[in-house]
């Protein structure tokens, strides 16, 4: 069965890439231009692939909120090292002005400090996508515009060169990305070159309004001797100053099933985002 | 002794409102554009005033990174009620077509499901701030741009009215801000008007690199019985996929010593970034 894989960003983003180490370069991808068009895609015969982390970006906090929305269930994860350029036309000289950087927010984010201290007074433009962002320089044609993003990207367009290599702020610089399905077609998922050996589960606990209840969730994990890789506090909507957690923890089925269970057994909330 | 206030966003902003509220309706604030630049102006006769959680869009990760980089002392905070509003042109007629949304990004992102309720299609441009929004579309003088701000901005600019009020997605929409000065500045600060009297310490703890090192941080609040009011993970800089943690804790100073050494005797280390 040949599926569809929805990403978000073009030919040449890093979703891309992901996607093709995943599921085989040959992969089928549908470009989104945005998160919420990637979670509204996933149906039966299309998943869906999204960045959910960077090591110097921090959590998407959107993609966690679509998480909690649309239930789908993780199925796989995959990181990869990134490399942000800064991307010009190729008759480009150097005496020209750069008076335009566009790129996606979390990239522009990624290469803060370089663009502090070799542009600061250009205007960083966000953009969906960095492939996006290289396309549109590519149409603009104009030597004072610039775009960041992958190698791939500026390989894509003729009339594109990197103008910089490696310019993100620190050279520890990974993305995680996460495959995502609906619940009932996860028995029937492509095979995938899942690099990761060691089964993780990812979970939203909301705690009981008990004093120190987070303290004695974290204690179920210390019981089962369970190694927590992830911790992250999102608001809970309409209570003021609440929060829920997002949970990511090294354990198979059966662990998981034991540790939820403990921690439903404490009069918390969980909700099981996958066991991948 | 006057003291100046950096506030991000203009007149009519939010943070404006802030100020007023803490410092007094004739305090002098100086317009940033940026978090980054409120922090770098603060200073011996600059104090700082900055959101720092917003109860629909979550923890702002980079005011969280700045504090960090700068350490600055938090020595107030003061939370708001949060109405957004859709504001046009005085002159503009019912038919006209709403074709670009102008406001802050945690604007935008607190009224998400209304405009993709009711605009769809209109383009969202990102602005630095909301004040900012309202005077760009003042200016612009054109039917089909429209911004989203507090009334307050509305009402700054004789050419704009309010199309539609209070059209955050939830009606329990806050935000936090806090107050904040050099360490050496602490002793000679305004006097203000803090509405909150139970004392409050932040700190960024890392933990050590034991197993369960967090549950048993948690457990130095639990044998205090000190109330954690929020726990936000950052990414550790240069480190893949390990975090520092941001917290909030009610307790006094003498509370807030003995917890701190408490923390340090199980080999983690702490940062205080204010007690108020």
């Amino acid at each position: 069965m040949s599926i569809k894989v929805a990403i978000q960003g073009e030919l040449g983003s890093f979703h891309h890439e992901a996607a093709s180490r995943l599921f085989g370069a040959d992969v089928a991808v549908s470009a989104c231009a945005t998160f919420r068009e990637v979670f509204a895609s996933v149906e039966q015969e299309v998943i869906g692939l999204t960045a959910v982390e960077n090591s110097l970006y921090g959590s998407i906090n959107e993609v966690y909120d679509l998480l909690e929305k649309h239930r789908h269930q993780i199925f796989a994860e995959i990181e990869l090292s990134i490399h942000q350029n800064l991307i010009g036309l190729v008759d480009r000289r150097p005496s020209d002005d750069i008076r335009e950087i566009y790129s996606h927010h979390v990239a522009l984010a990624q290469c803060e400090n370089y663009l502090e201290q070799h542009f600061p007074k250009a205007e960083r433009i966000e953009f969906e996508d960095t492939a996006a962002a290289v396309r549109h320089i590519a149409e603009l044609g104009r030597p004072d515009a610039v775009a960041i993003a992958g190698r791939a990207a500026a390989e894509l367009y003729p009339t594109t060169k990197i103008l910089a290599a490696k310019i993100e702020d620190n050279p520890v610089n990974f993305t995680r990305f996460i495959a995502i399905a609906p619940p009932s077609a996860i028995k029937k998922l492509p095979t995938i070159n899942q690099p990761n050996s060691t089964p993780k589960s990812s979970i939203i606990l909301t705690t009981s309004h008990r004093a120190g209840a987070l303290y004695q969730a974290l204690g179920v994990f210390d019981r089962h001797q369970i190694n927590l890789t992830k911790l992250q506090s999102r608001p809970i909507i309409g209570q003021k100053w609440r929060y829920k957690f997002y949970l990511d923890f090294e354990a198979n089925a059966a662990e998981t099933a034991q540790v939820i269970a403990d921690l439903r057994g404490l009069g918390n909330e969980v909700v099981l985002l996958g066991n991948y």
